[in-house]
């Protein structure tokens, strides 16, 4: 079946970095995705958004559509949103459900983190209230009720996040083989012992 | 290759219909296909969206811009959508040719034709002032200039026009099969003969 891994997070959370990367292993694997990237969507299919809620509202709405639109032709999607408000998380299932799995994934990242990073120094114009309505400066950041998953992009490396997305999508059984046999992170037998010590005590292998 | 076979004509010209049958041959044939109903796109994606000018070179951009997803995820596409201007209809083109084959299919009726069959009561409304930017009433229509097919809804019958653009698709390249083979109307030696003389009149089967 195919399935919708949507990664919410603020801003610089690290959301599509994990899309992109998830998205390779699940695509060397054989399995046929697109990575509906929030850019894009926005520049080609609604540029006449801006940033409200109503129009966040409007956008996930719209992407989810897309989501379903594709799965249901057995396209698997990763995409990332920030999809700060939770009725829009739970929308977004409620119109993916229909035609595919959907797991949402809460890229966790605190504020100050975020806006240490900030590639595009989006969180200091915002401070500085040079941009409005930005998410977790001067708009509301809803963490979800009922994520799928949690990575947590502070305390984790990129690498862990994607190793335990995977383990998650498994044990979801959103994906059937087991990434570890599939999916080659080009680890010494020390470092994969190093990382799985590391994830056990997050408390993420803990069942 | 993936394709898009975009039908457009006036209101109640016979669009969705064709879409239809050509989508139901196509997946018969093995085609991974999908059928973006136009109601179903505004209603999901662009409730806003009204029938100014701006509103549907909008609505068929956009349009283009999903069908362009999904033939670069070899999916292909047949659509109806009435597409009257001709900047539209070119931008359509020039925005899936990146990722797939586009096929312009006018299916062509007059006014008088379409007003008379008119299956939501549309056009009476809009000749009575109820409907404004009624295309082909209150609203103009460009016939396309360099359509890959032509069907005349008047004269022919679907199941001819469905023959027709099987036919077309398949001297355009766009389908490897021979539909005759592939495809069977259920019709008598006698039918068959009939329907090739009458496209043949049409001018249909020249080349």
């Amino acid at each position: 079946m195919s399935f919708t891994i949507w990664f919410m997070g603020r801003p610089a959370a690290g959301k599509s970095t994990l899309a992109k990367r998830v998205e390779n292993v699940l695509r060397e694997q054989g399995h046929h995705i697109e990575n509906l990237d929030g850019d894009e969507i926005r520049k080609n299919l609604y540029p006449d958004l801006g940033f409200t809620r109503e129009d966040r509202a409007t956008n996930n709405r719209r992407t989810a559509f897309i989501c379903k639109l594709l799965n249901r032709n057995d396209i698997s999607v990763v995409t990332g949103m920030i999809t700060p408000f939770r009725d829009a998380q739970q929308q977004a299932r409620e119109i993916i459900e229909s035609e595919g799995e959907f797991v949402l994934v809460y890229v966790k990242c605190s504020v100050e983190e975020a806006a240490n990073r900030d590639p595009k120094n989006l969180y200091q114009q915002a401070q500085e209230g040079k941009i409005e309505n930005f998410t977790g400066v001067n708009h509301p950041f809803q963490e979800p009720h009922n994520p799928d998953i949690v990575v947590d992009s502070e305390a984790q490396s990129v690498d862990e996040s994607v190793a335990y997305v995977l383990h998650r999508l498994e044990e979801l059984g959103v994906l059937e083989t087991e990434y570890s046999s599939e999916y080659d992170f080009d680890l010494t037998v020390e470092e994969e012992d190093e990382i799985k010590g590391r994830l056990d005590d997050l408390g993420y292998l803990d069942d």
